[in-house]
């Protein structure tokens, strides 16, 4: 038994997420139909987290057991040549039978992309906002991100998540040319907490709150307080980082 | 009698181009058709220039004459919420009766984006070429481009255009991050002019031709010694230049 890694990028607009399910095109089912054509074994890959409907991923990461003997380059090539055009594989490696996409992920970068004003080239990989946002304060309340803290404000509780904790390494905004841009890196993110604090903070640079709402927000943990949910196509997974890798 | 100038996104990736054609989607007709709800006039706008199907354009340039009494605040406003998301609109302004969108063009921009290695999100936007390219030689044969020439080699001749002779003021290649990207300012563009200097030049980065094969093609004029045409979705109109605008 061999265990594989893929590195896997995809355009998010036309599948209903990640994860298998009963209906609708997912990025995990084409996966699995390229695997089983390639290796002719019944695959479905594990990936180090689900995206939503419209999210799309540069790096995201998935694992798979396999009895085949298939070389790597072989897997790179052919995965490519059978997948449809909105995914490709940027690397496939042989790892340690121990490796887990998910539960060996120590951390996880992602880029929410705002454009200001109409916009038709960009349009199903950013939020199109007509309005002015300050992103001094805006960066101001991402300051607060930084750390151990609750996230159970920024987060869909259904179900609700084992634990809420999560550790937030970097969290930004940037400007680059009309595009208004927020990355964040931690150990871990709950279902739609990106989404959720780019809502609550796009609320405080509208200026309907100051900056320390979100600090607020981060000690109450009462969702409904915070802003809304932003549209899951501005959202982009960069990269997951484990151990040794 | 009013004449009216839009300045137009749009991303060509659904469309069959940009000039009214007997079948397909293009946005010379999608405007027409805005314009028609919009002002009860059958009006059919005129663009600075004809893009290819799959080209998109962030700054094209169309001008129409109406006899309506409709503020440009108001079409602005109206196009946009008539206008499929693949087109919008940035700005409506009231011209001079003698402003054609062609004729008065000054300057143009194009840019043009290869991507090196596989690509899923920016596959609509971009050229995927699985090669290392040499950027330096294909900066030095770009050199050649700038100032007056004929681009008889550099065109597609059918039909032949009444004259070959365009002057570009700028010609560069740059990186950034995993693209590789080309940018070009010129007086006037022919058909398929910057879709093939960029596959000539392709071919020089690989090594196939030193850059002064570009002289050469500049100075014989024989679409034949030329390379490939280019991709027509990594292209974009960036901007159109009027005189007093």
């Amino acid at each position: 038994m061999r265990a594989i890694r893929l590195l896997i990028e995809y355009d998010g607009s036309d599948f209903v997420g990640w994860q298998v399910q009963a209906r609708g095109r997912t990025v995990q089912g084409e996966l699995a139909s390229a695997l089983g054509i390639l290796l002719r074994e019944n695959i479905v890959p594990v990936g180090s987290g689900r995206t939503d409907a419209g999210t799309h991923a540069l790096g995201q990461v998935a694992h798979f057991h396999t009895h085949s003997s298939t070389t790597t380059e072989r897997m790179l090539r052919g995965l490519n040549g059978i997948l449809p055009n909105d995914i490709c594989i940027h690397a496939v490696d042989e790892v340690d039978l121990y490796f887990h996409a998910r539960f060996s992920a120590k951390r996880k970068r992602y880029r929410y992309r705002i454009h200001l004003g109409k916009n038709a080239v960009q349009r199903h990989y950013t939020w199109s906002l007509h309005t002015a946002l300050d992103r001094e304060r805006m960066q101001a309340a991402s300051a607060y991100l930084k750390g151990t803290h609750c996230f159970g404000a920024f987060c869909k509780q259904d179900p609700v998540p084992e634990q809420f904790s999560c550790t937030i390494y970097a969290a930004d905004w940037h400007c680059k040319g009309r595009e208004l841009i927020f990355e964040i890196e931690g150990n871990r993110f709950l279902r739609h907490m990106v989404r959720i604090l780019v809502g609550t903070m796009v609320e405080i640079g509208l200026g309907k709150h100051p900056p320390e709402h979100l600090n607020h927000l981060l000690e109450r943990g009462r969702r409904e307080e915070a802003g809304k949910t932003a549209p899951a196509c501005g959202l982009h997974l960069l990269w997951v980082h484990y151990d040794n890798a």
